[in-house]
């Protein structure tokens, strides 16, 4: 597997998900409003990723940082963790990657101030580390729940291209792959912003695996034909209770899942989970640019100039809809809010 | 309003609907394979629009035939009434189209050739006068449904641009907003052709009414926020127990429907029902190409070449979710195979 996001030669080292599939590139970038830029336009993107992406850019931001005292030192991060914060709001991995940085600078203020920035660095690169092993746990729990055989619908890229380098939702489906199951996927193309077609679709035959293309409005009828075994998502942000955001037409699947007594499953390491909100109407939905429905990825315009667009980049799976929550901790089954507790603490 | 198709100078003249939003041109088509490629490729669609058009194309077909005998002529007849046929699959109108002029013919058979082909014009031309009558009548009862200052949700186009020049399910909006009463639509783009985006956009913005564009995936948000009064579709063709083949993703939208306790209407003229259908599962659904959803429009690719692609057309959306068909002879409510036929006969 190949790495989405690390830390190369003092910069942040992305592959750029804008140019896939067509080409597989890199950035390298050492500049915190670049790094800002890449994960408002999702060069780099999915909760995991973001993250990592996060604590490095929060690196990035006061490595330069010239100053005497803490005081000043803590001014000047708070502003870089603020200003991180500002690109997207839905992604509680984001805002989890910020507070552990944030937190590795705090324990170290009576340092030296090389030692803090170092410090920061150590963290983001524990962040990394953690990742890669939380999807494999991942991927170990949920392939489980994999018959061989077996069909799974999935929505947006909950892969490789969404963590370091494994997945959440398709860790389950490279664990189930390397323990010799047989497993057929379904990749909902993902309008708009088309990550299943560009992103999993890419990774799942690169990797392998034997995957078919679906506009999303084919999920329906193919649940009918009975050719979908399992339905599994990765999430942006889990309430206390269990409803989970994530990319949209999550929760139009898990309503079709319901109707067709398909299980659906939710995919996301502990870091997603947001015990300080305690219903899905507290997360806050990031409404995106109307041209990203009106053109297709910036440039194939396919609705007149000035239509009127409604663009919610993410919707909420209420936690009665999904039949378990699969981390890194194990199986969350029921989804309550004492179950999710005792795995993921208060 | 503009009309879709119609007879002119010895011509079918049609919009160009792979050219809209961008802009509006026609196409006069004197002959028949390429009416046949228009058909298929949706230069010319919707349902109610292609029994107009197979009419139109049998007499493009047959006007230059030069036979002495009813059998040498009606062997060329059932010739071209085969190879229209073979355009499209799933859209009943279209078969009605053609059996009403083939109709035309047999009653004339006696009488000289010149007379046949008149009567297969005619007939031709009357659908179209009965097309824009029906479409009327349609949106005068289903307007009934539509509160004042309510939301209806749709898919693909079942508009002026489906028909000859009215619509169904967007009449029912047209007539509503001619009684005075504002409604606001919701209109799915409809991967993968995006008819939503393309031309109900373009088509309810034109005649003044409120039409806010959306991904297809944000449709289950949409209705959990209860910005969702009702949803309304066209139909492809109509089994005697009310099962309704309809583009992909209207099978759904009435799952997401039922979840939410929202009506679901689907509005046809009685040309869409086959009687000799007594289910859904019989409806032939037409496969189409891979690059429809690997590239978007015929040349933005947004997925691997190569990539493994399932494209169904319809999708099937059983009676009892639909809530109520609206048809020129009225509302069928509840739906049952009794129902429709006392509206439709046997």
């Amino acid at each position: 597997m190949i790495n989405t996001i690390c830390w190369k030669k003092d910069k942040v080292r992305i592959i750029d998900q804008s140019k896939l599939p067509l080409r597989l590139t890199y950035l390298d970038i050492d500049d915190l409003r670049l790094l800002w830029k890449a994960i408002k336009s999702l060069k780099v993107r999915g909760a995991p990723a973001l993250g990592a992406a996060a604590a490095l850019g929060v690196y990035l931001g006061v490595k330069d940082i010239k100053k005497n005292s803490w005081k000043g030192f803590h001014s000047r991060l708070k502003q870089v963790i603020r200003y991180i914060g500002s690109s997207r709001p839905t992604a509680r991995n984001l805002f989890w990657g910020l507070e552990r940085v944030y937190n590795a600078a705090l324990i170290n203020k009576k340092r030296s101030l090389k030692h803090i920035k170092q410090a920061i660095l150590r963290e983001a690169e524990h962040i990394i580390k953690e990742d890669k092993a939380s999807c494999r746990k991942i991927g170990g729990y949920g392939q489980r729940l994999l018959r061989d055989g077996c069909s799974v619908l999935t929505i947006c890229n909950a892969g490789a291209l969404a963590t370091i380098d494994y997945g959440t939702a398709l860790g389950v489906i490279y664990s189930a792959k390397a323990k010799g199951k047989k497993i057929k996927v379904f990749a909902c193309e993902t309008r708009p912003l088309l990550q299943g077609a560009r992103l999993t679709s890419w990774e799942l035959a690169k990797n392998g695996v034997d995957v078919t293309l679906i506009s999303d409005n084919t999920a329906a009828s193919l649940m009918a034909e009975k050719k979908i075994g399992l339905v599994i998502a990765g999430a942006d942000r889990i309430s206390s209770n269990g409803d989970s955001a994530n990319k949209i037409g999550t929760f139009n699947l898990a309503i079709l899942a319901k109707y067709h007594n398909i299980p659906f499953y939710i995919a996301a390491p502990v870091s997603t989970f947001d015990q300080k909100i305690h219903s899905g109407r507290s997360i806050k939905i990031e409404m995106r640019p109307a041209d990203e429905v009106r053109k297709i990825l910036g440039n194939k315009q396919v609705a007149p100039a000035r239509s009127n667009v409604l663009n919610p980049a993410f919707d909420v799976t209420p936690a009665g809809l999904i039949s378990g929550i699969i981390t890194e901790r194990g199986l969350i089954r029921p989804v309550s809010k004492g179950n999710i507790r005792k795995i993921i603490g208060a």
